[in-house]
């Protein structure tokens, strides 16, 4: 197993990128056979003298040197386009041609989006590849949100693949077995809500393959009621940054507790993108140490398990 | 000035709003004449009873009999139809009539919503009238947001006039100069966001009378970057739902703080109707005495402060 890494993407990158690597070979002392390999992209002198610094058992792991950084802020399609030889490009180049098993990078989304849909391409079948988030809920236990963002206006059969996607996901990563799907609206009975979800909700009900409970409303969003919540990008999107803001405001507020405490979003690593067809997994720009380290351990769970093959089973 | 009180709706009713009603009158003693004059719609044998009960000063207060209840579940338009002499039904056929200068009510907010567009109608100009509710800010001031599920599927006509009415309504009820309004999206720049935010945001910022400040994200709701928040229904509903979970969950972990104590939106009592020709006032199903009194007082400032004549200078 092979696991590429982009070290340039992410505001504390190269450093927490190295950190990570570490972290993850702490957490597996002496296990250095079940480690996954690593190729590491981005500038190799800066990476190098890190690990170094770092004290990083380079067992198992390969630098590609790249010579560009596609910023956070640059246009998706343009900056992969024009920056071949970009950290990110070069580690998609690596991933389509099977030298590496996934990608990881807490760069830019957009592209990494791009590099997706352009470079490994969408899984037959899915019309459009997806990005969920983790959902702290009041029982300890993760739940997923999809999509997040990357699909802003979705066709009522959208919903239907995401649900597919999310419960593979809610199985196979968070280890919830028949995770329970709920469609996102403002009411509890069928027939509710904007013409979006009153039209997904038949096509939810027929699906095979995929355990819908139907409409959970947003009272229920950090409870049990479901463990894959369904929506429109925009509304998730919104929902997203609104729960990743709780955090936030707990720790001005002084605020300690177990529950409230899940909100720190960036303990969760990154978020695979769903339909395509090698894992990719992307990860907040602010990723520290333990975003990467966890980020890693998703990427090799989703190649362990081949969720990959599971998708492409079941679309 | 006499406020009409649906006093058969809520959860709770008629109990909590005759003790609500007693609220208000203890927290302006010995001015008699500066509380409202009341027309109470509902049973009178029972709501006579309650008032003795209750001790409440009957100076300036009235009881319409009415022999029939709209249910929280029933159909709004059908019950309303149907059921002629409810309290909701002959409460708006006094406000029609002007024979009440507003009315009150925590029942069947569909009802409320068909009542206040068949018998009083909508503002001339206005397209479609809305809901806003308040929302808690980490700096101590209540926000408002708007849609917040009437209208689940907008144009972005819509939302400007949502900005308009959110806008008077900051100003006047609360208490807010020069509101800024933002627009709810997935992004910070223009041309971010799906079809109707982008199609929203250019109209906002040629739309004049109103202070727009550009797009906002779901982790700017609960601080102060705008006062007026406006999006679709359906986004909006889910934001004020989840955001009224938040005291639940609060109450759950035994956290206790002044801020995350703003989250118990029953003590805000009723938003009103914003967009028809006289002010209606709709509270949530479990409102207690504070809400009633709460609504009570909303309604009188609408009155004082003639919002509906600003509304319709200003469309």
């Amino acid at each position: 197993m092979n696991i590429g890494l982009d070290m340039m993407g992410g505001d504390f990158a190269p450093l927490e990128a190295v950190k990570g690597i570490n972290l993850l070979r702490e957490a597996n002392p002496g296990k250095a056979d079940a480690q996954p390999n690593l190729t590491l992209f981005g500038d190799e002198a800066q990476i190098a003298a890190l690990l170094v610094e770092q004290r990083v058992d380079m067992n198992g792991i390969k630098i590609v040197h790249t010579t560009q950084i596609i910023d956070m802020h640059e246009h998706p399609t343009k900056a992969f386009r024009e920056k071949q030889d970009s950290s990110i490009a070069v580690g998609f180049g690596y991933l389509a041609k099977g030298l590496t098993d996934a990608f990881i990078s807490a760069g830019n989304t957009g592209a990494m989006m791009v590099g997706s849909l352009f470079s490994i391409k969408a899984i037959e079948g899915i019309h459009r590849p997806t990005i969920g988030a983790y959902m702290p809920r009041e029982n300890g236990q993760l739940g997923c949100l999809l999509d997040v963002g990357i699909n802003s206006d979705c066709k009522p059969e959208n919903l239907v693949q995401f649900a597919l996607l999310g419960s593979i996901f809610a199985e196979q990563v968070l280890n919830i077995p028949n995770p329970k799907v709920g469609l996102i609206n403002i009411g509890e009975e069928e027939g509710k809500g904007n013409l979006l979800a009153q039209a997904a909700y038949p096509l939810l009900k027929e699906a095979e393959g995929i355990n819908f409970i139907g409409n959970i409303e947003g009272r229920d969003i950090f409870l049990d009621k479901s463990d894959v919540m369904i929506c429109d990008g925009f509304t998730g999107n919104i929902i997203l940054k609104l729960a990743e803001s709780i955090h936030g405001l707990t720790q001005r507020r002084n605020v300690h507790d177990e529950f409230f405490d899940m909100f720190e979003f960036e303990q969760y690593g990154g978020v695979p993108v769903l339909g395509v067809n090698k894992p990719v997994i992307i990860g907040h720009g602010i990723s520290h140490a333990k975003a990467f380290k966890n980020m890693i351990s998703i990427a090799q769970k989703m190649i362990e398990k081949d969720v990959i093959g599971m998708i492409k089973a079941r679309v």
